[in-house]
């Protein structure tokens, strides 16, 4: 690696970067070699081994899974898993030495505080059985106490760039494993920035999910009302792969929270409005390089979604100094407060200096620290009304090993000035690179929203990347993440509400059509269903909503009953898909069909699972009442006939 | 009031409340005295003057209105407001008196503290614009720190039911207010259940709503991230008017939380799934009586929803213990600190007692706590996916003045034992009268439920309250919700789901043409009406529909926003006769105006006033959320749009 790559970087093309044998491939190219290339997990394992060999026992990794292990794994992958339906069928990653994993030890930074882990961490179950390899565990700052990768008895990382450059931390690891190509993403952890500090120094991205999204449970705590587990990938649309994949916690995590299901439709970047800090509260602690690049950046940003407006950052940094200079770190205490106490030399100075600042507060600082940062929060909340998402430079400035040895606190602070207040003020963000400096430090933006926004952010920073030079960025970002922009294109669409015209008759021959979905008694070889096609319907498939449904059976005279749906309110999580039928009806029939239908049925607009929206039978909610039975678990009206038939 | 007071309930028909001149009557009866009886703001002042009389420097009252003043507000009200439109049009109430009213002082139980408060909290300020007529400042537990009734240096409050019987607390003033009939409803705050036991020990509602629903602005904190303003009145419906009216809070509240909208829409009583605490778990402190009555309740319950499933108790308990006897007490002196060390002398000696236990905490207690609530919170919530409404009892047991006055923490402790987990687990609750012990006390129950199910507790209540026997509970809860259930049952219901076939096309000259309802952009003049007229629509009339419907303005990207109609359930009183324009539209030409209509809009049925169903533009539920400002009070899109432009 070291300054050579970054030659290498700055002058790359597409073609170069598939010359480097060593780069394992990002999640989308090794998905596309297995599904047509031909490429087995034991082919990829062999790689992946040699990619670590005579790196495996250097700073990035504290362990890693035996060869063997790892073959058998993958052998057993290639005579059972299905790369086409196991979404990260053979896709080799890491994990953050703080997060279980099930017989390896655990060790946090720290070998005297190691156990051997019983179970797999949730977040590391769902990965492995979505199909990815686990190659080992990686290094970190202690405790993930830290920004720097330079607070580990495992050693100090080096940014793959090289040139002494620190790797940022506390997923140092992690990060430099993905960005050296020996895995294709990472687990890492961020409280204070620990998921995007070391992308940002590496040249990768780091997503930062909104805490709770995924589970935190099997995670060894630094803050844990704050933790947030974080993935590291080469681009974007990986990163989002695996963040679809690790989603989801168990009922029993205290720090798990239910994803608002209209958040899971991301706001295409075209609709966003953009904030940009106002230029007196930028600190780039003299780095002028970071400062023109953060411009560059934001005027790449402005080309893809308007001007934006300025935004204060005041309220930001103060909630981002309760952190270390407030009473939130009596909160890494509550966890290691006995290990420090019986193991005192087991932790590094640095790091007993920053925990024991914890025992200054007591329980009435914390309260008073918690009501300030509900202020606070209230205050950036108001400015979610104006703005969709605020850029921000990932990091002010970078430094050297040598730098950080200087002043190991005071410049761990400078380096969490953007990252420190997302977990705070429950935020989401993703950090893309960001070019280089002309002193040929990486540079790099991240991009913050409020909670559950996670793919919205992402969609923007993908686009981003897209329109970056090509000698602004990695390469191997630009084809995934221009992929990722198409399909998204593709997929979703402002829609609610807009206010304007919609012309969404599909013509056609003969008179104009339009697409209606029918749930209940117009269903094909249902009672009602003449009053389509004597009109003239035809049947054009079978369909499910997307799942913010609910369906129930309102009573009807002739105790057949009929059913009824009703859209659920965005963050209502308990929605379904219910299952339609698509029929297409000449538009002039509409009206004759909707006058032969009683109340509380309507007819308006249904949102299909691939996000269309077609006209259909909606049940107005007031009647869903208590005379009506909730079918929506058997998925549909047929199901629910099916099963109440078998009932009697 | 007394001992003859109980005697009285126990055996009193609506005849004998209709003689006891110094009830003031509820929200509901004062609504219909106005609209139809010929009741007059003035005359209602005169009588609320008359019932305070000799009571207003006693031990319920801390301050008050003066005459001159109320009659005023009285005066100005008969000129310029509409009964028939401001909702709370000329109800007294009171405010404890730890909420801020403009131009009053704030005591909040204690002199020394006192402040004239320069503004009105938000709550209060939105009863006021809701037509409420503000009588007075009630007396509570110091710093709302109590449950009893007896630590104030105004007094003690005694039951309305006499006996030397405590009125419980902290919010006791309000309570008694009511329950004497001195106003119709009172504002409370409940942190531990000083919303709640006090409405048990009185025999009236007490509506806790969700944490953040009403503002706690302008409010002086107890414990301030648990903090809530409560509800008393005479019966549930009445609660619920004054919830409408005092829901919504400022963007610049740190405490407040939008309500989702899904739960705008309540549960009915016949849908929900009951907890009822395991035997074993359940403590009356050797109160059989209490015992016995709960058992009754319970099986009432039971006939409204089934027979429900058994609930642990143990992480409710857990979780409410944190609050007096863990670090949460910290939390009340992250405000009184300061006042408390000048100020020591001015502070109840119980009071000082309590509090100062706060000292004993550090920060790593605090992070610890809260990590353990986490915990109890994740398996209650689990609890809620298996039932939607739990039933306690109020309190365990009953205490004489004397009886406190004997152990005043410890049986303070007991008080609290079924209501000071509701906050920190996050819960909603409605409390309301469950008859007399054999020994004549007053029994209660408390219906609990996951946040933001306010509403739906409310309907169970209500529906519980109205199915009680007359010798059970309060006369005066008795005839309010009876109406309100015979209203709400021969109201609708008969109308939804009928699965008949209904052949609603005008037929006309030319082709067949309908009737459609129009409310927004379609009315004429309005920059749509053209996709009617360019349809060969003709304007049919004016008209109103039945009064059972919202309208909400739904932002639009342009700004001018377009108007929602949405129908309540049966049961919902809120209902208001929206104007609409009739347009006859060839039916041939509906598919094509549908196909221009955005989501959340839909053509469905619309009642009409005269009882006709025409076709008509509805809103889907779902998006009737927290950023749809209700307009319903307007009567219509026009009247709406004239009161905007009035104010600009």
């Amino acid at each position: 690696m070291a300054s050579l790559r970054i030659a290498r970087f700055l002058e790359t093309e597409r073609s170069t970067i598939d010359c480097m044998p060593e780069r394992i491939g990002s999640v989308s190219e090794l998905r596309s070699a297995y599904v047509h290339g031909g490429l087995t997990p034991t082919d990829l394992v062999e790689r992946v081994l040699a990619g670590l060999d005579g790196r495996a026992g250097g700073p990035v990794w504290i362990s890693t899974v035996p060869a063997g292990e790892l073959s058998a794994r993958a052998e057993w992958l290639a005579g059972s898993g299905d790369p086409a339906t196991l979404p990260l069928y053979g896709i080799p990653f890491a994990v953050k030495d703080n997060i279980d994993v099930a017989g390896m030890i655990t060790t946090a930074g720290c070998p005297d505080f190691g156990y051997r882990a019983a179970e797999d961490a949730p977040v590391v179950r769902r990965l492995l059985d979505a199909g990815a390899l686990l190659v080992g565990k990686t290094n970190l700052d202690q405790f993930a106490t830290g920004l720097t990768g330079t607070r580990s008895p495992y050693g100090s990382c080096e940014s793959v760039f090289g040139g002494g450059l620190i790797s940022g931390g506390s997923s140092s690891g992690s990060a430099v494993a993905v960005a050296a190509g020996q895995v294709s993403f990472a687990l890492g952890t961020d409280t204070a920035g620990s998921g995007r500090v070391p992308a940002a120094l590496n040249g990768i991205v780091g997503l930062k999910p909104t805490r709770g999204l995924l589970s935190t449970v099997g995670v060894v705590p630094a803050c844990r009302s704050l933790d947030c587990v974080s993935i590291f990938a080469t681009d974007v649309g990986g990163s989002l792969d695996v963040l679809h994949a690790a989603r989801g916690v168990p009922a029993s995590d205290p720090w798990g929270r239910p994803l608002p299901v209209e958040r899971v439709a991301p706001r295409m970047p075209g609709t966003l409005r953009l904030g940009v800090p106002r230029t007196e509260d930028l600190e780039f602690f003299g780095d002028a390089g970071q400062a023109v690049r953060f411009a560059a950046g934001v005027q790449q940003l402005r080309a893809l979604v308007g001007p934006g407006r300025p935004v204060p950052l005041g309220a930001f940094f103060e909630a981002g100094d309760l952190l270390y200079q407030g009473p939130w770190v009596a909160e890494r205490l509550a966890g290691l407060d006995g290990f420090l106490r019986e193991h005192p030399e087991a932790v590094a100075a640095v790091t007993r200096a920053v925990l024991e600042t914890g025992r200054r507060y007591d329980a009435i600082d914390v309260f008073r620290g918690q009501h300030r940062l509900r202020e606070l929060r209230a205050r950036v909340d108001q400015l979610w009304q104006e703005v969709d998402v605020l850029v921000v430079p990932t990091v002010g400035t970078t430094f050297t090993l040598d730098e950080i040895a200087e002043d190991p606190i005071g410049r761990n602070a400078m380096l969490g000035r953007y990252t420190q207040f997302a977990n705070l003020l429950d935020l989401a963000a993703v950090t893309v690179p960001n070019g280089f400096t002309a002193a040929g430090r990486p540079a790099s933006l991240t991009l913050v929203g409020p909670a559950f926004t996670d793919t919205t952010l992402a969609q923007l920073a993908a686009a981003f990347t897209a329109t970056a030079t090509a000698t602004d960025r990695t390469a191997t970002a630009t084809a995934a993440d221009r992929t990722a922009t198409a399909t998204a294109t593709a997929v979703d669409r402002a829609d609610v509400a807009a206010g304007r015209p919609v012309a969404r008759v599909a013509s056609a021959a003969g008179p104009a059509r339009v697409l209606i979905a029918v749930v209940g008694r117009h269903l094909a070889g249902e009672s009602r269903n003449a009053e389509l096609t004597d009109r003239g319907a035809t049947l054009a498939g079978a369909a499910r909503t997307a799942p913010r449904y609910r369906l129930y059976r309102l009573d009807t005279p002739d105790g057949g009953g009929l059913p009824g749906l009703v859209r659920l309110a965005p963050a209502d999580p308990d929605g379904h898909a219910i299952e339609v039928e698509l029929w297409r009806l000449p538009v002039t029939a509409v009206g004759e069909l909707l006058a032969g239908v009683p109340a509380p049925l309507s007819l308006g607009w249904v949102r299909l699972h691939d996000g269309r929206d077609v006209l259909g039978f909606l049940c107005e909610a007031y009647a869903a009442g208590p005379e009506a039975e909730d079918i929506s678990a058997t998925g549909g009206w047929r199901a629910y006939r099916r099963a109440a038939a078998h009932r009697t």
